[in-house]
């Protein structure tokens, strides 16, 4: 089956206390979402790669790509107001009858590993998305209180989330609802099944300078490999 | 008000694939342990510290505090069967009517000013517990099938909990029970109110060979500052 990934990147970078949007930021010299998308084209060197990018990034992102002689072709679409409709925007340049990835333009940690879990899971069953479980305890928030809650029955969700063509095209026909924090989140609304697979710990989502720290101490040590 | 830090390091260090316990490995070529308890005597010289380690493990730290010179005083106390047992003989060891602090052995990055807010607000108000939002998106798993939850409902708890003597000591008189994963569940069980102040996210519990990358890189950076 024919694949389509499409990478989300909608940081405006004021979160990570610099001027570059993060999903620009360098790692090991090189920016973020290079990093992101050369995690996929490893995958399947065939896939189909759409980026989302806010509209107001895109030339600075071409002039980024002549710089570094990125070469990996990619389809580049502009977002929308919201997660929900940069994902919508990208759906319209999706294969029709692929599998459908949706990740985060800044998880560039992502293992081969868990992109073949979730695709070959989504393959059988119609979606897959990659979960971790916690290792700090877990408060629930009820009010102005708070209660300790069993934290094995929580997981902590991670992308790549794929599904087949059809049911995420359907579900983005919905109408925008602010508990959309995630596509699983879209897909269950419209009623379909969603299943879980392992996701890998170093599959961060790149945030704050802690975490730029961090992707720059695993960025080292992965090419310190043999 | 005198204070208390109890310091549970109860790691085997099978999950970290060494074969030393994990509170015994080194970050920067100092024991994770010793890096632990420095952060509550930089805060306060004047504290009482207590060390929770099993049984087995006493004979090697004392030898490992020789050979590192480490000549912050501490007070050594054997764990038991649970973390709860474990603290539980740490606190046969706390200044009785003092502020009592429990803490993970594994957790050498909790800041300053985590430890000085979780300290003045259970001395305003009995009790504090550090927490931080998630930025992942988090499943409930109900039986077979997991739902998504509105994230903003729910906080990761960190460690130093901090109480007032009276408080913990009476709440650790409860019988055992398999749901109390930190000292929070044990002092709600005894019908306590538990108050939130902010932790910090470089906090982590040291759980895998991953966090100990990452502990690698936050030491070097902090060490790197003026």
């Amino acid at each position: 089956m024919t694949k389509t990934t499409i990478i989300v990147a909608g940081g405006s970078g004021l979160r990570m206390g610099h001027e570059l949007p993060k999903q620009f930021l360098p790692i090991g010299g090189i920016p973020v979402l290079m990093l992101t998308i050369d995690a996929f084209y490893r995958y399947d060197a065939g896939m189909h790669l759409v980026v989302v990018l806010p509209s107001s990034q895109i030339d600075f992102w071409r002039e980024l790509c002549t710089t570094h002689n990125f070469a990996i072709k990619h389809t580049v679409v502009a977002g929308g107001e919201t997660r929900f409709h940069s994902v919508k925007n990208g759906l319209t340049a999706a294969l029709p009858e692929s599998l459908v990835a949706v990740h985060d333009g800044v998880r560039p940690f992502v293992s081969q590993q868990t992109i073949a879990r979730c695709f070959d899971e989504a393959l059988k069953s119609g979606s897959a998305i990659p979960v971790t479980a916690s290792v700090e305890s877990i408060r629930q928030i009820i009010g102005d209180a708070s209660v300790s809650v069993n934290r094995a029955s929580y997981m902590m969700v991670q992308t790549p989330q794929v599904f087949q063509w059809q049911v995420i095209d359907a579900a983005y026909q919905l109408p925008y609802d602010t508990l959309f924090t995630d596509d699983a989140s879209v897909v269950e609304k419209a009623c379909f099944k969603v299943t879980l697979v392992d996701g890998n710990r170093e599959n961060l989502k790149l945030t704050t300078p802690f975490d730029l720290l961090v992707g720059e101490a695993l960025f080292q040590q992965s090419n310190a490999r043999p």
